[in-house]
Formats: structure tokens, sequence, C-alpha cells
């Protein structure tokens, strides 16, 4: 049985250390993060006198000299260097020597990252804000050319009432504002500084945390720095925001997918966001869709990993917390794709009206409506009001005909108090425009909903 | 075989599928906030003139006496009715008759069960902020009498840094305050009320949303009603938030066990709040904090289910959703319970001075310190400094002592160019008052943290 | 704001450390087990020369009483005694005296919980197998009936290839027949005793562990006491295995829910497993499947629960481990149930066969026969064939007609090559039947699978 | 704010896509098993007439070529072919032409994929269970050597017997067998041939799946094509596996921490498993345990992803299901690596016999047996016993010393009617080994279980 692994056996002892040791392999990613940290942790040095602004100079040089040469794929990491942190600080003393050493002077690996990992998360916060925006942006001209499309308005996948297109649509406008708006409240709450905290316990040089702040464009200095070190909150709050992303997407994601089935086709893909198949050549895949639904799972794994990392740490830095990053960049590369794609299959999408309108003749939409014309007009308790409807459905079903096209005296078979004027009720179009109760579908409704979400978009320039 | 589940197999289809279905037995927690829900509604009804003014009068008397009858456990609960809302109604009827009836004009049970379980999350978050403030108080009254109390500053359970127990404490107090501004942020986001907009679509009858919401204290009305049937954005939160609360109680809960065992003995847990063993009778354990730390479980499982619950669902109410409550129930009585028994566990266990203190000179706790004095007074570079520390310890451990206790001519046996004064430098309380940088564990840094959590305090008052 | 919680303040300090401590609100559940345990254990002793045959008999008639005043809920549970385990101990001392203090001879509560906790899986995993055997006969009496019914094989929701329903339903009676091995591999691997450990160690008395397993029908003994007071992961298995047999469910449940609405009506589920909506007297919403698909949310957090709890801990048994048991207890009630109405909706639902085959009328479902006839009976090559293909596709489109109704004459104007037998090819029954390959749709291939599953339902019993 | 993000949204729409769509940059780990099986395919078509011998020669050949091309990094991977099997059939066509073509005849993408999948899982299952033979050896050596090495027993974290530390290693001995038996289990319930399932309804082809079965070491053919497209249960097997698995080492990972703490120093991590701190020279970090301990996140995380991506999935194949891999690929790396560093960390650390033997002189390890000696010798009733037990304690305190080393007249003080005898009973070698009960802790109870471990150990060769 031995040949099986013999390869993966052969890795020495050593290798494998570093492989698992190392955090450099993923934490690269913050190079920006961490060199920007430095610049102002180098800056106030100077400011406050521990180092000479000479020193400073070369310090700041020497970065920005690195980060060039990592982003001209100059840079050679080496794994021996365990992570980004020393990557740097190790090029930097090749570059600059003796001022290069002094760079580490009051702080310590244990605020370093975590300071490079909380300008990440806020960095991305805005990215992912961005991104939503943008998906709002598609949602909102799409709406606003079809409040008068008809569709059918659904609850448990069953036909209820008819609604038109925009009033679905902003439905998910709505819940992605609401994501929006949990991203910027963890922005503020987060927007804290964690340099200047040390290893755990502060350091007896005379710093100036206020100073950094500033120059990272922080709002505030942390509290407690044995907590400080130890706190991923910042991390926890961008994954569950993230799931909570995902989830909406989900949702559209499903409805999408429904839509482009043979048994709805209410929308048809473009092209470029579906797929053929290699032997069906008939068939056409809404990938897409499928891989945004999917990729909830990823997210959700993500958050309950960081969740479960650091169930029972007891205080402070643990190296268990290097776990912390590798979900959070997955997270958020994974939202941020998702967003792009879905405003872009939801922009070239092509939208079948005639096929959702059709759908809302099937299921007798208006049946509520007549209901409610037995009640207002006709004085009739809503009880039987809602018996006589019944019997009225099944009278529908027995012609064969959707209870919004039956003539009068077919009606009044079921009930003769019910009078000519029913059929306005019973319309498609009029029962979509009964609903102007605030938030309501009624096309007069919907356009105030426009209204109220495009001067929160504007009020936000 | 078959005998083993005879039984259970015997209760007949119908009386499972009630069992399946019905939201009643756990939702019947949600009585209140149904009966409030409901005065508020028919109290609009009438000020729009859809109900009576008597009407409305009879509807809300009836609904008081309701609960008046549940609270006093004289309510029949019957399973057959499904969920609370049918419940009150059907009762309703029972005692006011046709008045009863006209109560569900102009909504549906979406929006109902929505504005029910909103209440509740929206009353439960500003209850775990009450439980948060407590424990809070708790710590802050003990972290007040130990500034000078020395303890091991520990990072990956190693001694690190002489601290003081107070600063210590505080560092729960930074977790538990952010605890309660996510609480408070997720209250104001979602301050938001969804009555009014009935199965999906809004409702034909001439109702004011406003008005509902200024009666139950929501800050403001729900935008676009598909949404806000489908909307358990609130519920995940304080899933969240709670999953959040009880990782940072998992990680105190986890130093409560460590530091009530024979090895650290820094705390004694009361009798209340530990527990014998009925076959060793001198062992004391720490069940309390052992149960505060598994309970992080339950959480996060609960979090994950309606995150999974979520996933995928067409627009707009799916029956899945009745999935939403337990976990939410389960999760708030959990954290609950936890927060008031860790406040009384902290409260009531004793703290072992001498312990801490004797730790501290175990580990060489103020090693970095001889490095800080090699840099500052001899003018060595960091590196060397760290190097002759390295031979310090050494030599120390070959004496059998710790660093901090070790005599001058010692030390100069190590290197020459230390001085007299270096003893004061090494004294562990000298090393702890050094870190006086914000956020710092020097006394002086502590009090200043004590201040500011005190300022934040009072101004919530 | 005192008001909100100032009643659940009010519970006083100790009634809430009893709440948070007990498990007897849960762990009663147990009473059958830990009765069961008690007497195998007592009637070793007694063999053992440890107790008298008297003293064991008194136990054992002691104990059989307490389960039938449990059993007629004559029983008084007092919460003071925490959990089952003492509750049955005390009244059994009431009982019968000085004999009932010596049961407790050679066992601790640490093993006592084992055993209960592993008789209830064990007990349990029989009884989901039996509700899957009994699922599986409903889906293969539809099945045997039902060879012949087309319907369109779906990928991506799309239709791809025509397939019979007896084909479809084979995949789920596939699925639960791996969740019934899963289940019965993990009862063979786990039906090992864990009493006669003791708290961690065993114990000075001559007990016999063989004998024990014997009378309650375990295979064999657990090896080491330190894993065995600590070893949860019999729990584990059950609830992934639970969360398996969910995750199969769902996707039923999805079917069933797109397979009731208006766009597709392949079935009609009955009145019973549906429900009105008390609004919109013509909807029928498929509650049951929504319902069975929503509780794979709950089953997943149960199975999140518990590996979170776990980890992490030190050996042996912690009192975090007490919150093991509400999950599995939640997560053996909803599979069970879930399989029982599950198995009923299907039983009692109603097949639409003609939409079924209307539906594989449209989307082309016999393109790859026409691309495998020109393959198989032009010689024409594999990639060019699939190309004609499309055209013919859309030539088809252009007609407005499905490929499977397209006639010969018009076939031709696509490619001359094609011959008068193609008709047959393209034909829908055709289509299906000539997948004839193992594990195919094709009726005989169909017919052969349910022959070897057949087989294997006989070889269980 | 533009510029933020503006480098991230410079991707062009398309190249987003490929990068959202593409399975290559993962898949491609799957190289070998993708060739491994379009071998087998090749063969078997031309045993079945379907392909010439030649063109199956040419196939093999140009595979085999390619295979060497990957593994010599020569083999140009290009993301617009998607995925590892266009990757290599596009090659393959390049290298031999027309032959090429011909592969892919009976198969699918869908069934491709499944086989691809199922091997490397297969493998890996192997893997896994040689990496955890390989922690058990080590365990089974360093017991073998430690069975007379006392260590306190506890629970609660609080000690309670003494025990010696191979009977300790045993439990994990026992845990990692439990998990080679799943990881078994799951190899043979899953060894079953998914390829010939084609899309998902077989093939009209006349091929032979038995045969491939044969050639690619699968024990059978499974039953019903559309199940067998969509089944991933055998990669839900191997996650949830290896998630108990890391929840085992995740329990040791926690004692060798806690034991490498200055408080407790039961063993010492050799300095390649542990790591120095930059700024505090006298730290030695147990880095290795604490990132063991950590990646359960992880590991739980990826389990929950794919119950989350196939909850609710409608049969058959839907592209979510491409999320299925790297979870696995993660969880199958960690949990090799991890079973990898914590052999080594274990085989190289120091154990410290006289602290752990030290231990056990604290916390009146011996009180269980005096209470025992009271019984057996004194024949006193065990309540009796225990409450004197509990006086002897107490007066122990009061003498400042641990119960095992108090004499017989202090004990008498407690009580007259104790013996000379008893001193044997309360030395902690004698209480360790009267637990002489199957399973237990005493020398000759522990030697028996090595006994056992090694007669399974030897049956496996």
């Amino acid at each position: 049985m031995s040949k099986l692994w013999s390869g993966r056996f052969a890795t020495s002892g050593a290798a494998l250390l570093d492989q698992f040791n190392a955090s450099l392999p993923f934490d690269k990613k913050l190079y920006a993060e961490d060199i920007k940290g430095s610049i102002a942790h180098a800056t106030m040095l100077a400011k406050q006198g521990i180092l000479t602004e000479d020193e400073a100079d070369q310090i700041a040089k020497g970065l920005l000299q690195i980060k060039q040469e990592i982003e001209e794929e100059k840079f050679v990491f080496d794994i021996a260097h365990e992570d980004i942190h020393m990557s740097v600080e190790t090029r930097l003393i090749d570059l600059i020597g003796e001022a290069g050493k002094r760079l580490h002077t009051a702080r310590s690996r244990n605020d370093q990252v975590a300071v490079d990992f909380r300008l990440y998360v806020q960095k991305e916060n805005l990215v992912i804000v961005r991104a939503l925006e943008e998906v709002i942006d598609v949602l909102m001209s799409i709406a606003k050319e079809h409040t008068n499309t008809l569709l059918p308005g659904m609850t448990h996948l069953q036909h209820a009432q008819p609604i038109n297109l925009a009033f679905h649509l902003l439905a998910y406008v709505s819940m992605f504002k609401r994501d929006i708006e949990r991203l910027e409240s963890s922005y503020q709450r987060n927007n804290v500084l964690p340099l200047g905290c040390a290893a755990l316990a502060g350091t007896p040089h005379n710093i100036d945390r206020e100073y950094v702040a500033k120059l990272l464009g922080f709002d505030s200095v942390s509290v407690n720095c044995l907590d400080t070190v130890s706190d991923r909150d910042f991390a926890l709050e961008i994954l569950f925001n993230i799931s909570t992303i995902m989830m909406h997407i989900s949702r559209f994601a499903e409805e999408l997918i429904l839509w482009s089935s043979y048994e709805f086709k209410f929308i048809t893909l473009s092209d470029e966001y579906s797929t053929g198949s290699s032997i069906m050549p008939q068939k056409k895949n809404p990938d897409v869709p499928e891989l945004l639904r999917g990729k909830t799972g990823r997210v959700n794994g993500n958050l309950i990993s960081l969740l479960t990392v650091l169930k029972g740490l007891p205080l402070a830095y643990n190296k268990d917390m290097q776990e912390d990053k590798e979900g959070v960049f997955d997270s958020v590369e994974t939202v941020f794709m998702s967003l792009n794609i879905l405003k872009e299959a939801v922009r070239t999408m092509t939208i079948n009206v005639g096929r959702m309108k059709q759908a809302c003749e099937v299921g007798h939409l208006s049946a509520t409506d007549l209901a409610d014309y037995l009640v207002q007009k006709c004085n009739i308790p809503f009880r039987e009001a809602h018996f006589i409807t019944g019997r009225a459905v099944a009278h529908a079903e027995g012609l064969g005909i959707d209870l919004s096209v039956m003539s009068v005296p077919e009606l009044q078979k079921v009930d003769a108090r019910i009078g000519e004027d029913v059929s306005e009720y019973l319309s498609l179009v009029h029962s979509m425009n009964a609903r102007t109760s605030q938030g309501g579908t009624a096309v007069s409704s919907t356009c105030k909903q426009i209204e109220i979400f495009e001067t929160w978009i504007t009020s936000r320039h």
C-alpha cells in the first residue's frame, strides 16, 4: 500500500513544518497595508524623537521601493521569512541597513498584524459597499423601465397576487441597502487603531498613538492593549456581513434559475452568462446564477471557521489566530466577484414581458379582489365574501378560464349581487394598482419607492 | 425488531402532521407582542374609519383580557390553532364576537408574524444590553480594587510580561462594550415597522402605517412590502451578535477554568458556582464556566441554522421561514442566562492575589526590561541587547532564580556595563509600570482606561 | 428602561443557576435507558458478589416501578435533583432504602451518562433506519407503476433528456439506501459498552464488563476508560448521518415544491399535506415540503454545535459535554418526523402524468438522439453531427415545434442524408429507451434497478 | 472614494467571468485521476468495439505523455479551457488528432468529474489512514515506556485520580483507531464506479461498466445514473471524518499547550516545534499545537460549506456542485499535515516525569482510596466513609500536606478505626494500581490495553 502516499510522505519534516507554520503564502496579500502601517509608525517615531528624521526618511523610501518591487513582481518571497512582516523588514534592512533595524522599536508582531489586517478589512468594507452600489444602480434602472410590467407575485412559489417587475426588483434593492448599512456600521465601529499595543501590554516608549491613527485614517485609538492584540471582532463582522449579502444573492440567483427554466421562461440570460452543453446542443444552462447560489456555502463556512477558532482562547494572542485571514480573504474575493457578476448577468438578461404577463393569467390572481369587491360594494361580511369567491374560482376552473377574464353573467351565476362594475376589479392591472398602501405594489406606490431609494443614493454622493 | 419503534410509529399521521406543521408550541412565547401589535393595528383602523371606535375598543379590551388569561395560565392552547396568531384571534372572536372578525382587515399572517418577531427581537436587544452592562459593572468594581494586583500577562499561555489584574479585566470590558455597540446598532438599523405589508404586496385599504409605527415605537416604516415579509436580517443580526458575545464569554470562561486549576490557583470559585463530586470528596469542579464555554456551540449552531434556512429561498414568504424562531429564542435565553451567571460567578469568586504575584516570579517576565535598560542606559543596539539578555536569562536559570530577583553582581558577570540602577528596572512592579503608553498596563495607564469606561457608562444614563 | 426586563431579572440567582446547570429538563428523555442500564449493572454486581441477590432484586423491582411511574406521569421531577440519574436514584432510595444506596457502587456519573446516551443513540439509529425503509417502500411502489411515465430529465433545471418517473424516484431510493448503510455502519462501530469505566480510570471493584455488555446488547467493551468517558463520536456520527438524510430530503422537497407550482404542475399534493390561505381563496401552498426543506438548517446547526463544544476539551469529562444531548434529541425527532411526513406526502400526492409527458415535448429533448442517429446511421463524425443537430433545432424553433415531432421532409431540408427511419429515433419514448446501459433510464434498465433494490430489501428481512 | 477600488474594478467583465466560472485553478489537482479514468474508459471502449485497439493505444500513450508533461511542469494550463478535463482533452487532440476526439464517446462531463473526484477521495482516505497509523505508532512506543509514569488524571481540569501516562496516551490511540475505522468504512461504502452514467440517464452505447470498475479498483458499479451524477455523499463523509479527527487533535493540542505552560511543565516541546519571541528572549511558544487546535475551525467550515451547497438542489447535476472540491482539498491537506506535524511534535517532546509525579501529590488524589479502605476494611457504609474522608482531607489541608503522605497517627485522629495498613492504600502508586477493571488505569490493565492495540495493529499488515 506504501506507494500510494510515498510521494506525499517524501516531503521532509522540516519542509512540512515550514508549510504548516508559515503564513507568508496568504498574508503577502497584506503587503500594502504592512508598508503603509510601517511608514506611519516610523513617521510617528521620528516626530517623538525616537528615530531621527533621516532614519524615518530612509525607512519610508526603502519601504516604497519594496512596494514597487512587489507590484512589479521583482520581490523574492522566501518562506523562511514566515510572514509578510518579516519578509518586508528583512528586505528593508538589506536595502537601508541600520535604520531598518530600528523600525520595529515600540511595536511587536502582535499589534503589527492587527493593524495590517484591520486596514485590509476596512478597505474591503468600502470596496464591497461600492460593488453593492453598482448592483443597485443596475436594478434601479431596470426597475424604472418596468413599473408597468405585470408579474405574478408569489408566496410558497405559488401565484398569489399580481405585482410589477419593478416592485419585485426593489425588494432586492432594499436588501442590498441594508447590506450597505451593515458594512458602514462595521466600518465606523471598528475604525480604531490597534498599533502601539506592542506584544500585549503597551510599551515604555513615549509614542503618540493618536498621531498614528490620524496618519492611517482611523477615528480613534484602542483603549486596552490586551484586548486589542486578541480582538478579531472586526473580522467576524465582515464575514457575517458577507454571509448575509451572499444569502440575499442566493435568493436572487434561485429566482434567476427558476425564471430561466422552460417552465417559467420569464427571462433569458445572455449567452455570456450561461453555458451550452457539449453533448446536448439544445441546452443553455444558467451556470452563473447556480454558482452564485452555491457560493453561499463557502462564505458560511468561513464565518463558522473563525467563530470556532476564537472559541475558548485565553488572552492574549495565541497562534490559533493565524487562522483568521484566509477565510476573510476568500469571503471578500467571493462576494466581490459575485456582486460584479450578478450585476452583469442582470444587466444583460432579456426580460420576457409577455411571459410574465401571461403567467399572471393563471392562478386566479384577482381572487382577493373579488372578495374585496363583495365586502366594499355589496356590503357582505369578509367571511361570506371569502366563501363566495371560493365558489367563483371553482366555477372559473370548471369553465377552464382564469377568474380575471370571467364574464359578468357567469359571475352573477355564482352570486346575483355581483354588479357590472366587477370586471374592472378583476382585471390584473386594476388588482395590482389597488394596493396603494405605503410599500405596496401599485404603480404609484412603486414609483414612490423608487423615489425614496433615489434620494438615498443621491444623499451618498 | 418491530417493538423498538412501535410506540413511536403509533402516533397517527394526522397528529404527526400537526406536530410538524404547528408553530404554537414555540411561538406562543410571542403572545405579548402579538397582542401589542394587534391593539396598535385596531387603533389605526379605527382612526382611519375602517373600524368604528367601539369595535377598536372591544378588540383592545378583549386582547388585554386574553393577555391576562395567558399570564395567569388560564388560557387553553390548542395545537389545532397552529400558531399564536390564530390562538389569540379565535379566542378574541369567542369573547367579543363580530368585531373580533374584523381585526384581520388589511393585514395578513405574513406581516403579522413579521411584526411580532421583530418586536420580540428589538426588546431582547435591549435586555441583553442591560445584562452586558451589569457584567461590566461587576468587572469595573473588581478592576478598581486591583489596579496594583500583579498578574503574569500571557501570550500563547506562556508568561510574557507582568500586568495587573485590572488591566486584564478591562480587556473583557472592552469586548462587552463592543458587544453593546453592535446590539444597539442592530436595534437602530432594524427599528422599522413591517406591519401593513399584508401578504406580500400591500393592501387596498387606506391604512396609516406611520401611525402604527409610532404606536409601536418604531422609527420608520419599511419601504418595500415584498422584501418586508421575507426579511429576517434582524434575526440573523441578533444571532450573530449573540455568537460574538458567547465567544467572548467562552474566552473568559476558559481563563476562569485555568485559574481554578491546582496548577494556577489564581482564583477560587465560590461554592455556589462550582460543584463537588459524588465519589471524590476532595474535588471542586468549575462546572459553571465549563457550561459557559460549552454554550458557544449551541449559539453558533443557531446562527448557521438560520443562514442555511434562508439560502436560496425565492421571494416572498416561504414556510421554511417558520424555522426562524426557535434558534433565536434559544440563543436569547442562552446569552441572557450566561451573562447573569457569569456576573455572579465573577462577583463571588475569591482572587488569590498572592498566587498571581508568585506566578509573576516565574518565567523571567522582566527580560524585555533588561533589554530596554541596555538600549536606553548603556546605548547598546537592540539586537545586541536582546542577545545579552538571553545570556542573563540562561545565567538566572543556572542559579535557579528568576531574572527579576537576580543581584547586580551576578548581572555584571553577564555584562560588565550593567550598572547598579538595573535592579529597579528588573522589579516586576517597575516593569509593569513602565508600560505607560495609551492602552498600556502601567497603573497610571490602567486608571486612565477605567476613567474612559466610566465616562462611557455615565454617558449612557 | 428598567421595566422592560424587570420581570426577567426578578428570577433569583439561585433559580437561574438551577436552570443553567440542570440537565433534567432534557435528559429525563433518557429515563428508560437509565433504568435499563442500572438493572444490568445491579445484576452484574450481584453475580460478582458485590451486591446480594436480594439487593439486586429489590433494585430491579424498584427501578421498574419508577419506570411505570414515569410512563404513567405519576413521577414528580424535581429540578433540585439536577439530572435524570439523581432523580431516579433518589426515588429508588425512597422506595427500597439501603439497597438503593448500593446501586452506585463501582460506577460514576461519567460512565452512567455515557451508557444512557449511547443506548439512546443506538436505539434511534435503528428507528431511523426503519423510517427510511418505509419511505423506500412507498417510493418503490410508485416507481413500479411509473416505469413508462415520461418525465423531462433535468440538469441545471433545464430539460436535458427524457427519462421516466420510476428512474427519477429510484435516485432517491439510492440516496436513502446509502443513508441506511451509514446508520448501520455507525451502529456497529459504536456498539461498545462504556459502563464500568467509573469516573475516568476504572474501578478497584471486581466487576464483569463483558457480562454487562451482553445484558445490554453491546458487542464489546470499551478498551480505555479515559477515552470512554469523554468519547462523543457516536453522537457526532448520528448528527452527521441525519444531516445527510435531511440534505437528501431537502432535494426531494425542492422538487416537490417546484412540481407543485403552476409552472410545472407535475404533481398535486393532497389537501392534507398542503395548506390554504386565509386571504387568497385560490391558493394551495406546499407547506409540508417547504418545512422539510427548511429543517435542513436546524440539523446542520446541531452538528456544528457539538463539533464546536468538543473542540479543544482536555481529557477527560468536562461539563461542557452536558451540551451534547439537546441537539441530538432535536435532530433525531426532526428526521423521524420528516421521514414520516415525507412518506405520507409522497404516498398521497397525485401524479399528473399528462403534464410530465407534455413537458417532455418542450426543449428538444431528443436532440442528442438526432446526433447519435447521424453518427451511427449516416457515419458522420460526432462534431459534424452535433453541428447539424444544432441547425435542426434552430429549424424546429423557426417552425415553432419540438424536434421530437418534426417531419422527415423538414429534417431532410436540414441535411439530405437523413433517412425515413429517423422518426423513430426522435420519438421521446425511443429516446428514453435507448439508454440501456447499466443504471440508465431505459425501461429495461429501470426495471433491472427495481430488481436490485428489491433484492436488497428482501435480504434485510 | 473611487481610487480605493479602481484597480480591482479594472478587471474586465470577461476576465472576471472566467475567474468566476473556471474550476481549472483548483481542479488541476485531479490531473492524475482524470488521466487514469480516461485510460480505463478508452480501454473498455476498445474491448467493446466502440474504439479500435489502435485508437485506445494512441489515447493511452497520449494521456501518459500529458501526465509526464504536467509532472515535469511543462504543461501549459490555460484558463480558457475552464477545467482539467477540457485541458487534458484539448492537449490530447493536439497530440494524437482524430482518436483523441473519440475519447469522450459514451461519457459526459458529469460522470467524468464524478469519477475523478471519487478516485481522489478514495485515495486520500487511505493516505489519511496511513498518517493516523503513524501517529498511533509514536503514541504506542511512548506509552510502552511510560506505563509506570504517574500523572494526575483530571476531569474538569481538576486533579481527580492518579493514572499513568501510558493510559492517558492510549485514550488518543482509541480515538485515532475509531477515526481509522470511520475512514475505512467510508472507503468501502463508496468504492463504487460512477463512470458510464453520462449526463444523467446513461448512454445508448454498449458499454461495460463492470469492466471499468475492475480496471479502476472499484468494487461495484453505481445502480442509478441520475443519483450518481449528483451524489456527493462520499465527499461529505471525508469532510466529516476529517472534522472528527481534527476535533481529537484539538483536544490533544489543548493538553500539549497546557502541559507546556509554566504552571504545568509536564512536557517541554522540542525547539523545532515551538517558537521564540522577537522581543521576549525568555519565551518559548507552543505555536505548533496552537495551530493544530486552530485548524479545527477550517475543517468544520469546509464541512458546513458543502452541506449548505447541496441543500435543496433539484436533480441532477447543478453548477453549484462545482463548489464541492476546494473544501475537500483543503481539509485533506490540513489533516494530512496536522497528523504529520503532531506525530513529530509528540515524538520529539521531553516528558518531565518528575513534574507529573509531583503534581499527583497535590489535590489529595487518593481520597477515593481512603473511602474505599473504610468500606472494605472497616465495614463502614459508603456514605459515612465519604464523610470521614472529607474530614481527613480537611485535616490534611490544615497540616498543609497531601492526603497521600499523611501519617497513620494523624489519620487515626480523624477516625480511630483506621488501621496501620491504610498507608499502602493511600500511596499514589497503589491508588493507580488498584483500578484493575477492564479498561482501567492499573499498570496491569494498561498493559492489557497496549496488547489489544498491538494485536489490532498487527492484524492490519
